[in-house]
C-alpha cells in the first residue's frame, strides 16, 4: 500500500474537546492534561482560544491555562484565534509571560467554506471572515507565530448540502497568499467519503502546492507558498473517520488532527461523535507500520484521566477495547 | 479509486447479534425483525444456529424461528451450523417445513485458524475441527446447500498474537476442497489493520481462485473451484472496521458480513464494540459509489426497532446520527 512512513498529528482535545463539555473543566484539571498530554510524544496542542468569554465560558480561563502549562520546548503550543480582538489578546499575553518558552509558538484561525454554516458560526459572510483573518493572519506571522487555517464544512454541509471542491480550493488559495503556512481541511459534520476525500487531497495537492503526485511535475514557481501544509481533520459521526484517514494518506497528506477521548467535535446530533479519537489514529498508523513518534500507552493514559474528571464513558475505541497485545 | 461497483452485504445479527444479548429476545420478536431485515434489500441473512439449547440458550428457538420467518424467496436465508449433529438437526427441520420455500439456502460453519482460540470456543483442535468441517460441508453440498466456511482469528488472535497468513490460507484451501462455495475471513477481535487486509486479500485471492490482480494472470486450471468467493467479516474493537472495508475493496473485495444496529460480535472486552454495523457500512459504500441494493432507510427502522426491543441505546454511528442529508 503506498502511504506515507510517517506522520504528524495535532492534538486538539484541550481546545475543541474542553469548549464542548457541558461542565467547564477546573483550570487545574486542564492544565495537568495539557502537561500530561505534552508528555507522550505528541508534537503539537492547541490548548485554548481567545474567544468572548460570554460566548465560550468553558474557555474563559485561557490566560490561566496558558500561564499555567509546562509544556516541553520540542512541543508547539497552539492557540484559536476567531479574529483580530482575539489575536491582540493573544499577543498581550503572549508579551506578559515570560519563561523559558513562549506561551504559544501556533495560531490557528478558522471559517466554513458554506455560506450558512459559516454565518450561523461566527455571524460573518464567508468574505467578510475572508477579510478579516486574512488581517489575522498577515499580523499574525509578522509576529513570527506559525499560522494554521482550518476550513470547516470542507467535504458538505448540514445546511447546503454539497460543497463543490473548487470553492474550498479558492479560500484555501486566499488563506495560504494571506500567510497561512498550513490548510486544514474539516469534515465537521462527518460527510466525508474516502472516495471524495482521495479526489479532493489530490486536487487540493495539484492546486496549492503544484505537485500533481499521480502526473507528471508542474512548475511550482508559478505557485506561491508551495510548501504549504495540507491537513485533514475528519469526524466519525458516521464511523468513517479512519477510513478518509486511510483514504488520505494514500493521497499523500502526512498532517492529520485529533482529540484524545474522542472529546468534542460539536456533535450534531446530541450523542453522535465528532472528531476521530487520537488513541484510534494512532493505534491504526502503528498498526499499519506508519510512525508517529506518539507513545500510545502514554496517550491512552491521559484519556482514562479525562474520563475520571469528566465522570462519564468516553467512546474511543483503543480507550475501551485497549491497544492490540500482540504478545 | 479503484474499487468495485457493488458488494453484497451478508447480515449477520439475527445469529451473531441475537445470541450475544445476555437476556433471550423473544422468538416473535425476532421473527418480527428477520421479517423486516428481509425487506430492506439485503441479499442474505443469517437468522440463527442448530447449536446445543444447553450452550446457547438464546439461539434454543433455532426451529421456532425458521417455522415462523417470512422471507421473501429472493432472500437467501442462511443458519450457523456447528457440527455433525448440528446439521443433522438442521437438515431433519427442513425435511419437516414445508412451504413456498425451504426453510434455509445456506449454511455456515466456523472455526479459528488459531489453536488456542478454537480450544477455548468448540473445545477442538483446528485439525479436528477441519476433520469434522470437511464432513458437514461434504454432507451439506450433497442436499443441494450452499456452504460458507468462516475462519476466525484470520488476522490476529488474543491469546497467540500473529496468526501466519499461511496459514489461514492452508485452512482455507482444506474447506474450499471440501465443498465450501465462499470462505469469511473473520477479525474477531478486531487485530486487523488496513495494511495486513490489502495484502491478505491479495495472497488469498491468488491462491484461492487462481487470480493476481496486480500481476499476469495465471493459469486457473490448477486451482480447484477457483469460483469460490472470498468474504471479509470485520469488527469495530478499534475503530478500524471501515477503513478494514476500504482496503479490502481496493483488494477486490466484493463479499462482506456485518450486523446492524452493531450488534454482536463476542465484544472483548465488555463494553468493546464487536461487529461492523451494517448501516455503517452501506452508509460508507453509498457515499462511495458502490452499489449495495440496500434501502438505508429501511434497515434504520430495522436498527431503531431492535433498539426499542432491547431497551438500551445501540452504537451503530449512522443510527445515532442519522443518514447523511444531501438535501
Amino acid at each position: 500500500m503506498n502511504i506515507p512512513d510517517a506522520v504528524q498529528i495535532r492534538e486538539v482535545g484541550p481546545r475543541d474537546g474542553f469548549q464542548n463539555e457541558p461542565e467547564t473543566i477546573a483550570t487545574e484539571r486542564k492544565i495537568e492534561l495539557i502537561d500530561m498530554l505534552a508528555r507522550t510524544g505528541l508534537p503539537r496542542l492547541e490548548v485554548t482560544s481567545f474567544v468572548r468569554p460570554d460566548v465560550i465560558p468553558q474557555l474563559a480561563d485561557a490566560s490561566e491555562v496558558l500561564g499555567g502549562i509546562d509544556v516541553p520546548s520540542e512541543v508547539a503550543v497552539g492557540v484559536l484565534i476567531p479574529n483580530e480582538r482575539g489575536l491582540e489578546m493573544a499577543l498581550e499575553l503572549r508579551d506578559r509571560l515570560s519563561g523559558d518558552r513562549p506561551a504559544f509558538d501556533e495560531v490557528n484561525v478558522f471559517l466554513s467554506a458554506s455560506e450558512t454554516h459559516n454565518r450561523k458560526n461566527v455571524r460573518r459572510s464567508v468574505e467578510e471572515s475572508l477579510v478579516s483573518l486574512e488581517k489575522v493572519l498577515s499580523h499574525a506571522r509578522a509576529t513570527g507565530l506559525r499560522c494554521e487555517a482550518v476550513i470547516s464544512t470542507s467535504f458538505g454541509c448540514p445546511y447546503e448540502g454539497h460543497v463543490p471542491p473548487e470553492r474550498v480550493l479558492a479560500i484555501a488559495r486566499r488563506l495560504r497568499d494571506a500567510g497561512a503556512q498550513e490548510i486544514g481541511f474539516g469534515d465537521t459534520t462527518g460527510m466525508a467519503n474516502p472516495v471524495q476525500v482521495g479526489d479532493f487531497f489530490k486536487l487540493a495537492q495539484e492546486q496549492l502546492r503544484g505537485s500533481d503526485s499521480g502526473g507528471a511535475p508542474r512548475a511550482s514557481s508559478s505557485i506561491p507558498n508551495p510548501g504549504v501544509q495540507l491537513t485533514a481533520h475528519f469526524h466519525n459521526t458516521r464511523g468513517q473517520g479512519l477510513a478518509n484517514v486511510l483514504a488520505a494518506l494514500q493521497a499523500g497528506v502526512t498532517s492529520f488532527e485529533s482529540s484524545f477521548g474522542e472529546l468534542g467535535g460539536c456533535p450534531v446530533p446530541a450523542g453522535a461523535t465528532g472528531n476521530i479519537a487520537t488513541e484510534d489514529l494512532v493505534s491504526m498508523l502503528h498498526e499499519m507500520g506508519v510512525s508517529t513518534g506518539i507513545d500510545l500507552g502514554a496517550l491512552l493514559s491521559c484519556s482514562r484521566r479525562v474520563q475520571e474528571v469528566l465522570g462519564r464513558p468516553l467512546g474511543s475505541h483503543t480507550l475501551v477495547a485497549g491497544p492490540i497485545d500482540w504478545r
